[in-house]
């Protein structure tokens, strides 16, 4: 059930499918390399009801439309090697998220909402940096807190230089927050402000303008309106050239997803979900595939959003979303799994021989942000592997993302599968990287080579639960007779601890070693955000968040912490 | 003011500076190369009444006495090696910080306890990487939480394997708080537990013992009673072979601080404080030396704490601790500096040319622990570089650790002073890297090698305020006409902002670039400990820090954020 007051669609839940065609916010266009993404919110398209998205501000709902239009572009457009990101209103950009909606947020759809807009603006980055997918950012007006932010995702802004348009993160003034999008750990480590400009710049509320912005970094280009259609022609020209996308490939159709929703689960094709609500757990149960690997590339172009490597991992984003937004009691996601892990291993082994397709490519990347997405759900994820699962390859992540493992050793009575196996496969040592970029295998053994080297050495043998515990692959090896009341008492356990202590512990231990901008970003910064949106001075009833637009100035409590 | 209740000694102020005569809570004893630490904290001794001391548990006080041995046993003993941590209470080695203490204490103490402590714990694993001298944890029984942190922060823990001694980090199962002084972080990226058994043990209230503490790497050794002493013995006579600690050197005495405290100010022989309440401001002066450097090391050693080197660096910390802990609405601090620039620089010239001796290694890794200090005090830092400053070299550096600062071009009306400028020196380019491992300048111009190049060029060379804008070493040069106005307004402006808002920018502005396993602990770790510390889960009348011991079980919030 959504948290925040009543959903404007009257619905029960927070929906992320969608499609072009049902876009309120957004105007997606190709022009054969290049697409043209235009911003042109909808005032009266809130996602939740009691205020209006005005000036290009956004909620969840802009922002479920806007992942989606980058996941298409990847998949169904593999032509275009160049976005435009451009607004459709005059002179405003972009207001940033809207205050009255975060004002009426509660707690937790306030972290989450940030958090999904992070991992958006991540995919952005992500689709530059692998996919040769680059963005501009082209700023008509206003670029303002979530508004700038989201230009900071981009490769390359042009700023209109008209001594009016401006960039700014006017969170701090105006707000008493921080710009919580990844603003202040993009303004010093990817765009190489100044500390102390940076400084400046994030207390100004009404920003920094033209030629200023480009001489601090917050922009590349100040140009005047006469000239920006010349300048962004030509900068896009030259991003695409630079561009290793494919030639002459088509797209793949990214069909909707099969999913049926009952009150106590959801059920894709591939995918199950089923909620134990007194326990407060999500049963996740992936299938593996029905049938082998296509026989050429080609079959797998045909078979598109149905290959099941593609069709699993949205299916899972999904159900993931679906948990983070929805259904906010649960403690701990289990996931579990069922099918023949040597079909598994076969996919990879598709995947893995013909690694150089764009599309083969373009699953993997999907795969490596779903694993990410899970890193970052603040749940308590746990794993059971046992007789009839196939946690093997790509799938064997899930195993390692989770914060425990439990493998049954042989067999369970009155059950004749044979006993659980896990295997690795190259998809392991090398595909998908978490936010702090090692692999969950590398974060698993930090600093050491040789459990990794004796890993490496099984790739494609199938490993029973001593086998796997000796390598250090699972936490725990149980038999029959301790396997039910372990796992019972330990989700027991697991939903009578606070909920927030939790959130806290998984965040910090799961992300041991080196640390980029993006686990900066969902760190350091966004824990601060946590913190700040818990303090009075702004989500008080004499807050700044709560009295914006009062006319009534906020009252703050002067003591530093 | 004290923020939190009455100081049980009767005094209204919190003071850091103590010595070994009147530790209440630790005995500290030299032989040779060995020093032994014993903790032996006085139930009646807390620094704030209201709570008992029991089963080696701390508070800030006993911190304090820690803090100050280990800057003794730099300073005073050149000779230690190796440094035995142990407990003079039997089968408890430490109960960690005090949870009556911290259930009464308020938001902002318990956040700057935790940052002193975390501060003193740093410091020891300082002494280990940089100054030869290593520490052996002795765990002779329970070792919980914060009393399992310190042992962490030691470079060998040794554990008693009888059955009954333990380790633990109860703090989640048993107060629904993280371990806040480092203990998951260093659990990860130290001691490089595997993530899924800190999972384990993060959530095990009994914690673990003997063998297994040390297969899973949370212990080195686990040892009988009946080898302890004989382990400990050789261990430490391994480390103290293995010490580049001078042979044949006398150590210097840290004599107590001269220093006047006053209503509105603090006046120490090098440094003054004068607290503009109104304005939320303290100004804090630095004076350089009064006399040339020493002609030899020897005059140095017997200069002692007088060398201006040194005993700016005391006052400095002092006076910057009395500010976090004692002057909570204090907004900015604003420094100021008064000397000769020439005179400043050839300190760092005597210091540069006897870098290998010992205690000139002391001094400057002290000057780096006080600046890394400075970096995360959570006020607003303005450096102001005016006429008859002196803001060179080494002091130039407060220079680079204030999110902003101002230098007037040229003099001002009425005084005849000459302009003020701006000098560098080898200090700055090496000596004093931040927690994120780099320099000052370095994180100034992260990423770029080109400005800090033409920064290096400079010198021993004297700027004057429009060379160092140029250059990018201040952040704005001012001339006289504006200087008075610009600064007044934004100081008004910065302390009219939140508090709040305010710590998380400079927590995030401050830290570009790469991070360090101490970077973690003061953004990741602490980031998400504050916002626990905001939760009703913890804090709450229900929540499990204020139900502890009552035998009232907490009443969680279930909703996960």
């Amino acid at each position: 059930m959504a948290e925040d007051g009543k959903l404007a669609n009257g619905a029960g839940r927070i929906d992320f499918a969608t499609d072009p065609a049902r876009y309120r916010h957004w105007k997606l266009a190709t022009d054969g390399p290049v697409a043209t993404l235009t911003m042109d919110v909808d005032e009266k398209g809130g996602l939740f009801s009691g205020y209006e998205l005005k000036l290009n501000s956004y909620d969840l709902g802009v922002d479920i439309e806007l992942a989606d239009a980058f996941e298409r572009l990847r998949f169904e457009h593999p032509e275009v090697r160049v976005v435009l990101l451009r607004s459709a209103k005059p002179r405003v950009f972009c207001a940033g998220a809207n205050i009255r909606m975060l004002a009426g947020a509660s707690h937790p759809h306030k972290v989450n909402f940030c958090k999904f807009t992070n991992e958006t603006r991540n995919a952005i980055e992500d689709a530059s940096e692998h996919s040769g997918q680059r963005t501009i950012c082209v700023i008509n007006g206003t670029a303002a807190g979530g508004g700038y932010e989201l230009a900071l995702a981009a490769d390359h802004i042009i700023l209109v230089d008209d001594g009016s348009a401006a960039v700014s993160l006017p969170e701090l003034p105006l707000l008493a927050v921080l710009p919580g999008t990844g603003g202040l750990t993009r303004v010093i480590d990817k765009r190489l402000v100044r500390r102390d400009r940076a400084d400046v710049f994030c207390t100004t509320e009404e920003g920094i303008k033209g030629k200023r912005a480009a001489e601090w970094r917050l922009v590349d280009d100040a140009v005047p309106n006469s000239k920006l259609e010349e300048s962004v022609a030509a900068r896009a020209k030259e991003f695409a050239t630079k561009s290793d996308r494919p030639e002459g490939e088509k797209g793949i159709a990214l069909t909707p997803l099969e999913r049926r929703v009952t009150p106590d689960g959801r059920e894709y094709k591939y995918v199950s979900v089923a909620f134990e609500r007194d326990e407060r757990l999500a049963r996740v149960t992936l299938r593996g595939p029905d049938a082998p690997p296509p026989a050429s590339v080609a079959d797998m172009a045909a078979q598109g959003a149905t290959f099941w490597p593609l069709a699993l991992a949205r299916e899972l984003d999904d159900a993931i979303l679906d948990i983070r937004l929805n259904e906010l009691d649960v403690a701990a996601i289990v996931f579990e799994s069922a099918g023949d892990p040597a079909a598994v291993l076969a996919y990879d082994a598709f995947l893995d021989l013909n690694r150089d397709h764009w599309l083969a490519r373009e699953i993997r990347l999907k795969w490596k942000r779903v694993l990410k997405r899970i890193d970052l759900t603040s749940r308590s994820l746990v794993a059971i592997v046992a007789p009839g699962s196939c946690f093997a390859g790509t799938l064997s992540e899930i195993v390692f993302a989770a914060d425990r493992s439990y493998m049954l050793i042989g067999q369970r009575e009155g059950d004749n599968r044979p006993p659980a196996t896990l295997a690795l496969s190259e998809a392991n040592f090398d595909w998908y990287p978490m936010s702090n970029g090692l692999t969950r295998l590398a974060t698993r053994f930090l600093g050491e080579e040789k459990p990794l080297d004796t890993a490496y050495k099984t790739i494609g043998q199938p490993l029973d639960a001593e086998q796997a515990e000796e390598i250090g692959l699972v936490t725990f090896a149980l038999d029959d007779i301790d396997w039910e009341d372990e796992i019972r008492i330990f989700l027991e356990e697991r939903a009578s601890f606070s909920a927030d202590a939790l959130t806290g512990l998984e965040a910090n231990l799961r992300f041991g070693g080196p640390e980029t901008m993006e686990s900066k970003i969902f760190a350091r910064l966004t824990a601060w955000q946590n913190w700040i949106f818990q303090r009075p001075n702004a989500v008080g009833e004499e807050g700044a968040l709560r009295r914006y637009g009062t006319g009534q100035k906020p009252v703050f409590d002067t003591k530093r912490v």
